[in-house]
């Protein structure tokens, strides 16, 4: 094996299975704490140092737990969202500190010889190595290994290991609970999530011996949550142990005297419980039962179940990208992490940032439906089902706040923790009603995807039939019969307000139709829910007549009516990027300026809308003129750019998308990882120079690789049957791996039927693209390495 | 003369030159407060009882004396105003609380015999009688007559007289000054202002024998200001007299025995001064100064020069309405409260509610251009030239304004009190650049109308330079040449963020030709401006290809592009007005309902603009979908409708702007008076009914009566002469009053001048309807009497 090489610009070495940090950056430490971040979607752990300081941000996260502040509004207006739900950094169970002799470990005394830190993303841990030598000269080793349990969801476990190397040394080492953790301030950056001081309000605390718990409520939502731990301790004879709690603190401290090479080495289970509902007694209950399980499993079978569970996640979602070391490690690491995202969420949101920062105030976006279910659906579907039920969950709340707003059906929230609407910018939030389209997309995808037929009945039926009621009374058929859906906002938030955006019409097209399949297959549940046959002809009729904006003169599709002729933004004057932290929306809005794709985002999803003419010209219009402001935007314009032949641009974007943690491209990783730009690195993968596309369930493939990829394989979930895909320049070869039954596909325009065991290789098509390589705005090239 | 009568629906019996509130109502104490309210422009006093409980709300006000205060934003955005200023109830110095025997004045107890107060028009007093008998039985007389000095601006006068009437009495006479009075919170309606408690920080305060001064400076904003008050005492033998004075406030105690028919008069003079920059010894020295020149003055002196300040206004000022006795009245209690908002206001602005209320924070928006300057222009052309320096002293703040939002030129603000933006909500604020154009329109009234030359070479040319550079940044020529200003919002709110608002664009047509005149009438302004050759071509050019939307399938004006295109609103579901407080903006912004005339406000106002044919047409479509939720709207659509002919219509909706106050018919009277709509009573009746309109500097009239009223006379100023005009059914009479100027006018399309001491009349043209009379919105049709 080669040594692994570090690039340039990367802090991490290019290795296949692990995000290894050979040294200790502390300018860096709030951004490896996100990218270092465990999680089971249930409880997340930002890699905050076990001895808490120095920290960039601690971060404990619960799946949906939050705290309520009120949203102020200097002028206020009727539909405004009075309360904002923000996630909270709960008690933190991760500490260690140690004193060596009479001195505690800090890295920023002393001598640090060695400082590793290692994510293996088979083994699902955060792994540590130091040497250090304290100002006195003592040296120790310190190992620990931590990891956020994949089997038993409410369980953190961390190893923790001191070894005295050339001396013999005193040794105390505290493990600790502490509530209410001071969280530096937020700074300016609307996209920071609000600093919230001590939300917890203490209910009970208990220690004895080797464990503790405490019990806290926050003070706004009335959220309860208990945290608890034990500690199973292997020290020299005469190794100490006692325990202590306080209403924000519990301490459990082991002291012991080391000789040269002992060791002493604590497993640390720490468990969370949390409900909205239930008892103190319950709670504490809950927690104590939850660690009595973990001690029973044992640390080492606990490592076992981790790796083994993440070997059958591998085994289908693993992207093998050979010639580019990079990206292979990147996809990898993104897949972890989405996985991370949403594996136990059960039914709850998963979020932008997933549990890796309280950026965006730990909320769920429509991120979810349209950049991490695209790949959950066909890589680990039990996670996309959870996600969607939890959608589902939010139904009645959807139908209250389309009442509200004076529309017909149900309006999901744009920005939210439990379902209510949590957005207090209404033009780009309220008004995003493409969020409900994104939804039903991701519901129809799951259902192709699985086959899941009583999914499609008792859940899908339901939020399709009331999407399209809200779609009905959002837009109407003007003079001409024209379906109009006017001032909503797209995917494109430097232009809002606008009327006919494209990707919000045929996505709404595209939800219309299918609402009127399904209220028709489901006749019983469309009963339920009053639906009649002239309702469902409406629906149809809506689709059918939905403005697709386009400029003949130009000859090429309007984001919106009107956008071609809105003024050019002057980039010469104005590339400050993010362009929305120098400029006014206002501004923003007047002119030609896209944030992110958005008729672009359109040729990905609705590609069956335009001809190959209309996408190539469509991408060379828009691709000047969008800056990439949103991390959601670099992976669709690898994957359009790959579709009309720009392989090379689209590997630059996939690269981009790939490594925007990795490399702290948007300069924020440090309040939580970018999870949709994490998941579209497999769509630019798979959707891009693999071609996946799905519309209407027709699984089609067109494979075309970029000079520097030299092989792409990837495997899907298709109803029970694992496809593997495997592309080289020239040829891809498809096989059915798991399952009885033959999957048909497309390969380009081709329609052919694997069987199992039969794998088949076929010739693939060059496209030649039809306009020569776009440029972008000035300073917004795609990341070049 | 006969009795007066109380219309059915009228709180005021109909009388020609007072406002009388026959006896109290206590449900109504909020909105007469706001209808007997005085002020010079510069100090506004609400109609607050003598004895300061009960009260509604109670208010002093200075003009551009503010406290600031944070802007709040859930979600934070780049060019949002921080600070926001707010109107301050200063001292109070209207109280006078009276003891009888033992019983504390106080209209709730005890029996109110009697309760007049009356506000008259022409003495420029509010006066009040009450006959009270104690509930031990003791009778008193009390009146009280008040007023805000026209001629000494700083003086406020209040004469306090307790009569014993039919047994002896122990009097005791409390008056005082009160600062940080508690003021009742504010409701939830955005545009009541928000409440602030005690925002005035004591400085020094004064008191010795009858006399008292206090200074305070707001906490916030290091506002400064003294208010001082005197006393002249007429009593019986044996009257004591004493005064104390503490931070917050100060008494001046007066106790005599009254036998029956014995009166204790007081004559209180209070005066006020403020700065921001001025220090507390000149500003106790200032208040006292005033004090001196008040009681040198003296109370009979004080009232004859209110009285012969108020008979000037008069003679150009008063519009005879022989017909309609309740627009007569209302026409002169409008232009009374439009010249005490703007008397005095001497380079500060003139505030939507004048100094009545708190409504709208105390700010000043393009009301005072479009509704109120038209009207002072033509009858009190100082006040309108002090409002229009205010405008300009902020127009380094503007320039700032416009280069925070990237923008050339200036911006001025849509809402302040000093020229910062205080708009929180940016769609409806800063997006409303129409107030540029507004200011413009103003200021080129203004310098024709009184030909001064001086001030549009000193003032308005840099004003238009400046604003011309703005919609040059704003708007672009789009690939077929013409000229557009995109994502604004006109005037009406129900539609922000539109392209190629009509009003706007032509009124930024008028504005940049306009620049183009002056720059080069003034070249040495210009030069100093660095206004290039080049500059004024391209300022032309634009103007001259500036876009006027326009549906020619409809045959009717767009609002703004694509305005027809939206859906209609369901008035059947929807029609709670407000429609703001129950309707989100999406909701409105995406359909076609319209807050306030807008297309119809171009019709007036650009009238230039627009043949005959599209104005009937225009307002034919307009009619049925504007909701007026403003109180902007009555008196242009009194105009318009006036124009095209419909004029029952016409003298309808001027009834309801003349109304508006007097009849409570916004509901928010309470809140200050609607300055703009009392102006607007007179364009309702002079630019509606008169027909006058003034574009480019050329007067023209078109004199047209409802059935209703059988005369209309008015007098403009022009050019320094007095032009009146006498309007009859059939003919009109035009004539030169003052002045040695003939005046050129036109009559119904024909060209005439009019030399001074030869009367003219000419027969009036009858305008037949284009189209049926239209309908409103339901529940909207104009106010009925």
């Amino acid at each position: 094996m080669s040594t692994p090489t570090t690039p340039a610009k990367a802090p991490y070495p290019v290795e296949a299975w692990v995000v290894r940090e050979p040294e200790l950056d502390l300018d860096r430490l709030a951004i490896t704490e996100s990218v270092f971040a465990l999680s089971n979607g249930h409880i997340g752990l930002r890699g905050n140092l076990d001895e808490g300081d120095p920290h960039g941000l601690p971060g404990s996260y619960l799946s949906s737990y939050y705290e309520s502040r009120p949203l102020p509004y200097a002028e206020s207006a009727y539909g405004n969202p009075e309360d904002g739900q923000t996630v909270v950094n709960v008690t933190d169970g991760k500490l260690f500190r140690v004193l060596v002799d009479d001195e505690p470990f800090d890295v920023r005394y002393g001598e640090l010889e060695r400082h590793e830190r290692v994510l293996d993303l088979r083994a699902g841990t955060l792994h540590r190595e130091v040497e250090w030598v304290t100002p006195a000269g003592q040296r120790v080793r310190i190992r620990s290994t931590r990891l956020v349990s994949f089997t038993h969801r409410s369980i953190v476990a961390i190893r923790h290991e001191v070894e005295a190397v050339d001396q013999p040394l005193r040794v105390i080492v505290q493990s600790e609970l502490v509530a209410n953790e001071t969280v530096p301030v937020a700074d300016d950056d609307p996209r920071v999530a609000a600093a919230m001081e001590s939300p917890l309000e203490s209910e009970e605390h208990f220690g004895d011996t080797t464990r503790a718990h405490l019990v806290h409520i926050t003070k706004g939502s009335r959220q309860r949550m208990a945290s608890a731990m034990d500690h199973h301790v292997h020290g020299p004879d005469g190794t100490e142990v006692s325990t202590e709690a306080h209403a924000d603190w519990a301490r459990t401290t082991v002291g012991c005297r080391l000789e040269p090479g002992e060791s002493l080495v604590i497993t640390k289970y720490v468990s969370y419980g949390w409900s909205s509902q239930r008892t103190v007694p319950a709670l504490r209950d809950q927690v104590a039962a939850a660690l009595t399980s973990a001690a029973q499993e044992g640390w080492d079978s606990m490592l076992e179940a981790q790796r083994a569970y993440l070997d059958a996640f591998w085994e289908t979602a693993d992207v093998v990208v050979e010639g580019d070391d990079e990206v292979q490690q990147a996809v990898r690491f993104a897949l972890f992490h989405v996985l991370q995202a949403g594996a136990r969420a059960e039914r709850r949101a998963i979020a932008a940032k997933g549990l890796t920062g309280p950026g965006y105030d730990g909320h769920a976006f429509w991120d979810t439906e349209m950049f991490v279910l695209p790949v959950l659906s066909y890589v680990h579907p039990d996670a996309a089902s959870d996600a969607l039920l939890w959608r589902y969950s939010t139904l009645d709340l959807a139908r209250e706040r389309a009442q509200q707003l004076g529309l017909a059906g149900a309006a999901f929230a744009w920005r939210t923790i439990r379902g209510q609407e949590c957005s207090a910018y209404w033009p780009a939030g309220t008004a995003a009603f493409h969020v409900n389209a994104d939804v039903v997309d991701a519901l129809v995808r799951y259902v192709h995807a699985t086959g899941d037929e009583a999914f499609e009945r008792d859940v899908a039926t339901e939020v399709l039939v009331e999407v399209a009621r809200l779609w009905m009374s959002l837009g109407h058929h003007d003079r001409h019969g024209a379906f109009r859906i006017q001032g909503v906002t797209g995917p494109d938030e430097y232009s809002a307000l606008a009327d006919d955006n494209v990707y919000t019409n045929l996505m709404a097209q595209r939800s219309l139709r299918a609402a009127a399949v399904v209220a028709q297959r489901h006749r019983e549940v469309a009963t339920r829910l009053a639906v009649t046959d002239d309702e469902i002809a409406a629906w149809e009729t809506a689709a059918d007549l939905v403005l697709v904006a386009f400029n003949d003169e130009l000859g090429v599709h309007e984001q919106a009516t009107g956008f071609s002729d809105l003024a050019p933004w002057d980039f010469e004057r104005h590339h400050d990027y993010p362009l929305l932290l120098s400029e006014p929306y206002g501004e923003l809005y007047r002119r030609q300026v896209v944030k992110q794709a958005d008729l672009v985002l359109a040729l990905h999803w609705r590609g069956d809308a335009f001809t190959p003419v209309e996408k190539a010209r469509a991408f060379a219009y828009y691709e000047p003129i969008t800056v990439r402001d949103s991390s959601l935007s670099a992976c669709t314009q690898a994957v359009v750019a790959a579709e009309v032949g720009h392989l090379e641009l689209a590997h630059e974007y996939l690269a981009e998308a790939a490594l925007m943690d990795l490399r702290n491209l948007a300069h924020n990783t440090k309040d939580g990882l970018h999870i949709a730009s994490l998941a579209g690195t497999w769509l630019g993968l798979v959707a891009g120079f693999g071609g996946l596309r799905d519309h209407d369930g027709r699984l089609t493939f067109a494979p075309a690789l970029p000079h520097g990829i030299t092989r792409l394989s990837f495997s899907l979930l298709w109803r029970g049957s694992r496809l593997t895909v495997s592309a080289e320049p020239a040829r891809t070869t498809y096989a059915v791996a798991d399952g009885d039954e033959p999957v048909t596909l497309g390969h380009a325009g081709q329609q052919v039927t694997i069987a199992p065991g039969e794998p088949v290789t076929l010739a693939n098509r060059h496209v030649e693209p039809l306009t020569p390589v776009p440029t972008q705005p000035p300073g917004r090239e795609p990341y070049r390495r």
